[in-house]
């Protein structure tokens, strides 16, 4: 059995946020893949798992026991912590990065994975609950870009669990109709990402939960 | 001056969590008034503050010049480990805590503090992003009561800032035309709050942005 399990699907940006850093610090994982398509996070076995009925989950296989984990920013400062990778190195470090992932759970993916979702998987692009949730989105990448003026990483000179979270949906620019064009700071520091050795697209890491 | 100053108003719930730490770990604080209705979030000047031109900020006055923080969580963070109240007693604790944390940041307060703004504020009840928000946020107090059941606290056998942070907004159960009879161990679990020695409602804590 592997070190770890992560229960998720290649679709869900905060799944890949997981699988990404599962990747690029050369953990021993494997993907279980939930059917979200057929309504799997709602069924009861799955809310006993986890009561908030979402993915990402990580499984811990320890020697003592399994531990699992809920919530993509709570997985990543966990793997951050185990493997000494992509943290920060002090506390005023780690309060700047989770400032960063919480900015990214509220605003930047919590508006950018709806207004997706409801745009390109349920097509509702001219709803006005998606025309709000796009607009609120575009207001997020406007601070992230304005942030980015001048730095490579979000919060370090060196990549960290919260540049991690925060690109977890931006890889996928066609999805919200955008070019990453019109935020350039964006732009480059997305190609950093893609740059890091062991970086891959979320489609190589998780299964499809719209394939079959 | 006091120890910490906290950028804010009574209406802002995110404000309210922490000023209601603030009050409950004795700390020496005063708040400093944030004119949101008239904008202020968006000026210049408080956007070199806060890229994220979001209240609250809190400032630390500390012997060796200041350290300021935003987003609550985070801030919320900071305070349990300077004040040793309301946080984990490990770092199983504190991830649990953050999970709450960040459950409530994306699902909880973020759709109720959108669906209260735009009922109440904005007279905009009828909106569909209006109804679109306000059902999200159902949905969440529904994740919530099912996760109190049984339960005094939101993680521990004590309150933490995963509660405080939870009930930020709930306080209000009439800016969001609801009644907590509706969620039987969301009400209990506020009433165990408002029964915490210290504990004060956010009119008390904060200055109005609608007064004057």
């Amino acid at each position: 059995m592997s070190e770890y399990s992560l229960y998720g699907f290649s679709e869900s940006g905060n799944s890949y946020k997981v699988a990404l850093m599962l990747k690029l610090i050369g953990a021993d994982w494997e993907p279980i893949f939930v059917d979200f398509g057929k309504g799997a996070t709602r069924e009861k076995q799955f809310r006993d798992t986890n009561v908030m009925g979402e993915v990402p989950v990580l499984v811990h296989h320890k020697s003592e026991g399994d531990f699992t984990l809920s919530q993509s920013g709570a997985i990543l400062t966990y793997l951050a912590k185990r493997s000494g990778k992509f943290g920060g190195a002090d506390e005023m470090e780690d309060l700047e990065i989770l400032r960063w992932i919480l900015f990214d759970n509220h605003k930047l993916t919590g508006y950018t994975a709806s207004a997706r979702f409801m745009r390109t998987f349920m097509g509702k692009a001219d709803e006005p609950e998606t025309k709000f949730m796009h607009a609120r989105a575009l207001s997020a990448f406007k601070v992230l870009d304005a942030h980015l003026d001048g730095r490579k990483w979000v919060v370090l000179d060196r990549p960290t669990i919260a540049d991690i979270s925060l690109c977890g949906y931006l890889f996928w620019p066609d999805h919200m109709g955008i070019s990453w064009d019109q935020y350039p700071n964006i732009k480059s520091w997305l190609e950093n990402i893609q740059a890091i050795e062991e970086w891959s697209p979320s489609e190589e890491l998780l299964p499809s939960a719209l394939a079959g």
